[in-house]
């Protein structure tokens, strides 16, 4: 824990009070609907980060305390192999109790439990495990946002979540490329402040010349992609990526709509005419590569991403519009160590089919919006904020 | 219509009102839950039978008549291709909104339109839809408990819905069988009072000589075709019930566990011990079948069935126990013709694939649990009350 | 068995002769196809029906009879529960060994075994298992063909089996409807010769008035069907056949093509012009209901079927172009028992979710075209020949 | 073309008599069965093959050549979206026409043209496609044999394809691991010859320090694994992996079998007691991966195996008796461009979900078995001789 104790126990009880504070627009209903096998309930979200904290720090760390309701053991673990059986993820639609308001007395009954925990000193190993239940818990917000997103567009009506907003957040300065030089960079975090495991160690690459654009694609330029026929085309797909294309019927990213007025976009302020100047999101990897072989151009990789963005952040703006997917599979660095126990399971085991995201997003808490982030989703995955940087090899 | 004008607006008002009434153990959670493709969210239910009213009496026939949200026809309508697009049944739990709390408005909304319909005289065609609209929504009664069971049944601690009860509801009478000479019989719906169009035409049948069990099949009964290894010898069943067995892995009916206490039942008074003397339910026809089988015994023609329940009340006991599954397939009686308009896809267009099944359940409505009345599911379902009862060829 | 000895074995020997003759015309590799799980390779076929000579017949009751290779056993076990473990029916196409020659060598051991038991006197039982295999010989002779044409299909070039015909099979005399009064008739095979399990016992049915066609449905009117738009109008048809319209694409019956030469048709004589004259064939259930439908007339059910067949042969004609869908789920008759021993899973056990056919086809046998013989489809089936037979109401 | 035209023409004619004499050994039956979705029958192998060069090389370098069967081009095409509809690859197995005799009539046709064109100068880009085409070839030499032993082993009898051998191929030294400074690496191809456009271009990597096994893991440390319980341990997993073992029930390698006899292994060359000394092979990337967390070790990245196998090939031995599983995600090299026209589908766009092994086995011609090759499959796949070599980090 890089904090002090107070400041960390603080900070823990807002983090706490933000998820909630989160989901006060929903109505009651939508705290409980499953939209897809890969979404998950806001209620499940609102348990299964408290049951995080009651498993692996009020049980092991704090002496005496009572665990609130031993079913929910198996209800609210989401994929810990090593903490026993547990519910299916598509059936976390499925059970009804414990009801809503029985879940919030269960957040209060654990917020109570860590504030008094942490009115004393932790040992180290209590310290780390408090800290990344923490960015657990902000991991799970944007995931929240993600998810009721999601539920909130299978009403035919397209509800609205926030308020409604002014103007377009636009990204649209004129598209130009920077170039960097081959060479040997350092990789992974570094410095203060919580980062994952899976940012570690700080490692060498060899980068080879290449150069890497100064912003996302925009809805503008995606849409020229669409008009083009770009969907239509198998020379610009990978082979997985045009069977996804047929297996889906995909026509354009997810929550685009073509109507009678147009093209129009979902968004968590409801529908609205397609903003031509903001990033696109909710593409699938397979869409980002094949938009980026079209403009002639491909994705960056991951240690290029992080390169550019470390070394030249005035210059490739608007990190934080979108995740943007890179060409690079999810894979451990060199000399990756997992947490030890039941922590060991939090992304190792997840280290392949997938690809990496890195930047971040309107939903990413601010502090996850580090240059060494590593988000992850399969590549058909659409429904988490994924866009789309352009690089280039430079010969 | 049979009954006077005011007389069926009362009776009206008491099955709206009971609908709601049967939902009110539920927590507002349990309300929104689809636990399998076949099962509807109660809220669905109580939506559905309002919709049914709204688009098939009101709108046609009450002029003047303001629909209460026009987009509620696409997520409302059940099955009625002739009324056009339609949330998939599978979906039913993905839709949020409307809120629970709107569908009550609504079912408000189409009630208080009903009464003032009911208060001038209808014409025949709006009688016949005023009625056939009402035993449909005693239809959904059933099928909301049946509902209700299975998704209460989800929650790992298997909560009960109804205040603990008393004493089993024993039908444990010795067995024996009651014989009929062979003969032509008369078969279907006659008389006075409402009947679906599937009783009809009454008509005649030839019926071998045959006798029938004087009550249905005990929970000790299956008890001992489970212990004699029934489910684990192919030569007592179907092919494609042996199929099912392995595809679902069934070693009981639904909602029966084999633990540390033995042998317990789930019924909506909570898990019990198993009550011996009941009338077994929740099996599919394939494991009634099989169960008639290993008894050296078949199941009864609904032809058969439907004699002797008419014939000797007396002697063939227990109807309304459980559903009993036949040995018939659904299909048309000779001379069969579907209601006219959109109420012609109420019965004809499912009389494939599936099995009848007589009686009645302590679930169904008193004036469904007529002779004549015919029930049906495809022989892998076992979410209904279905049972078994007995029958025999006699030389 | 109904035959003398002598004339039984010479019946034999050429019934087992035929089946190796019906496949003259196949090359090599045709022998090996398994083109959809539910066709068998014709190489199985020919084994399979050894198999159930040597393990019914041979096995139990000619002393001293070597089994020609203990692994067939599995490899050639359609669906006998009681005779063991047995390759997964879809897996029929996956199994290179015994090559083809082998089976041929096998059917001669076999048939070399058959004529030696057969010199002797044989007991009751083992007459009834030598009748019931030459029967079963012959159902997979059109099964042969049955599968044949579904291989052949698939080559692109959809090859010609047979040479050449001159004429079309015309049915097409003037479309009437023979009434008959309601009564009681007798059903189910009586007389001498042979017949299986599921065409006894003889029994009484009651019949309402009913009319029946004087000829099967013809390619012509099947056209207009589907120039009516047949296929796009859910209200013509069952649920379960509508579901199965969509999920199929089904735009006519199997083996039609509509292209630059018009509709064509693919027989075992290769592509042809639509013989428009001639009884439609391979038709589903589902289609042949909406047909009956769009007709304003229904199917037959099976009992009215074999009166209307039995009692005025004259007048119901063409019976032999097409099996004939009726409306009758497969189902025991009254008393129905089906045979001892293995032989008792040979129908009985099919019982279930299958439609009866009536009638025969040019593939079939002629002593299997009788009027009481029952084949059985799953309504969704059409590689079979089944066509459409209409019937009425009669007031 | 690295070769003078004469050599290439008679090497070309080596080449493609190689691949019909690979197959001698088949009976007629052999050649057209297709055992999962991912296996071809060797006789559509020996088609293709032939396809690819008529298309690729004939079709537009060749004047006047006449195209054996223009049907063979729908047939006979993989799957290049180029060059227009093709047969699904799950259906390769259902096509009986042309018939083998057919197919080596087509070969000849090829074989002849292809001598003639070879005795001109071919200009540049024809001599890259007769030189791709050859190399393609012989990389079906090598997917024939994994299919035949997995098509052979689909029978009950587990048939031999080739003469039993004497001993086993051992490769058990005394494990060691080989260490390597960090630094720069070149990787990729260089120098004369033949390679792939995913070999290209070469580039610089660097590697952090490691260590790499002196041999691959034999079959007697895998069986250790097995019997430490390793297939019952979800933590040795990644969570695809874990996913797999359960889904298809692995309880070993492919082709490994425990029965009375202890533990056999079926080969090419029939059953055998399981040959402890002899490289793993028929393992998953999965389990791979899973072997490697239980030794304390890892997989090599495929750079990592390059530079070793480059710089000591004394010291890291045996390159050639598995395909080794590396934990690289199969990508572009930076810098990559595919080839121009349909050949461009070669590589490219199978570059995501699929992991890179390197080295060569049994089955791979020999000047596939370079260092910079790249082979490439899903992680799940089983059916090719993929094996393991361990790797370190080193501090």
């Amino acid at each position: 824990m890089t904090l002090q104790r107070a400041e960390f126990s603080k900070l823990l009880q807002q983090v706490r009070a933000r998820s909630v504070e989160l989901c006060q627009p929903l109505e009651h209903d939508d705290y409980l609907i499953q939209s897809a096998p890969f979404v998950s309930p806001p209620k499940w979200h609102l348990a299964h980060t408290t049951w995080f904290f009651e498993t692996l720090l009020l049980v092991p760390f704090f002496e005496g305390y009572r665990i609130y309701n031993p079913a929910f053991h198996y209800l609210f673990n989401s994929y810990y192999e090593s903490l026993g059986e547990r519910l299916a993820r598509p059936h976390r639609g499925s059970v009804s109790r414990p009801v809503l308001n029985e879940v919030f007395r269960y957040r209060t009954h654990v917020d109570e439990a860590l504030a008094a925990l942490l009115q004393s000193e932790l040992g180290s190993e209590a310290r780390m495990v408090a800290e990344v239940g923490l960015h657990h818990e902000q991991q799970h917000q944007e995931l929240l946002l993600m998810d009721i997103k999601h539920i909130l567009f299978q009403n035919p009506e397209r509800p609205r979540f926030l308020p409604d907003i002014g103007k377009e957040i636009s990204v649209d300065l004129p598209l130009s490329f920077e170039s960097f030089e081959a060479g040997v960079r350092e990789i992974g975090f570094s410095g203060k402040g919580f980062c994952y495991d899976n940012e570690l160690p700080r490692h060498r690459a060899f980068l080879e010349p290449f150069a890497i654009a100064n912003r996302p694609v925009t809805n503008a330029e995606f849409l020229a992609f669409i008009e083009d026929g770009g969907y239509r085309q198998p020379a610009l797909w990978l082979a997985d990526g045009w069977d996804a294309v047929r297996r889906n019927g995909w026509e354009a990213p997810l929550y685009w709509q073509n109507g009678n007025r147009g093209w129009e976009l979902y968004s968590l302020h409801g529908m609205q005419t397609l903003p031509l100047s903001e990033a696109v999101a909710h593409v699938s990897g397979y869409e980002a590569d094949a938009f980026a072989r079209w403009s002639g151009a491909r994705l960056p990789t991951e240690a290029e991403w992080e390169a550019a963005v470390r070394s030249r952040p005035e210059k490739v703006l608007n990190v934080g519009h979108v995740w943007e997917w890179t060409s690079s599979a999810y894979a451990p660095y060199p000399g990756y160590q997992p947490l030890s126990g039941s922590l060991g399971e939090y992304n190792g085991k997840f280290m392949c089919n997938q690809w990496v995201l890195r930047g971040g997003c309107g939903a990413t808490p601010a502090n996850h919006a580090r240059p060494t982030y590593r988000n992850y989703f399969e590549p058909e995955m659409r429904w988490h904020f994924g866009g789309i940087r352009l690089a280039k090899d430079v010969k």
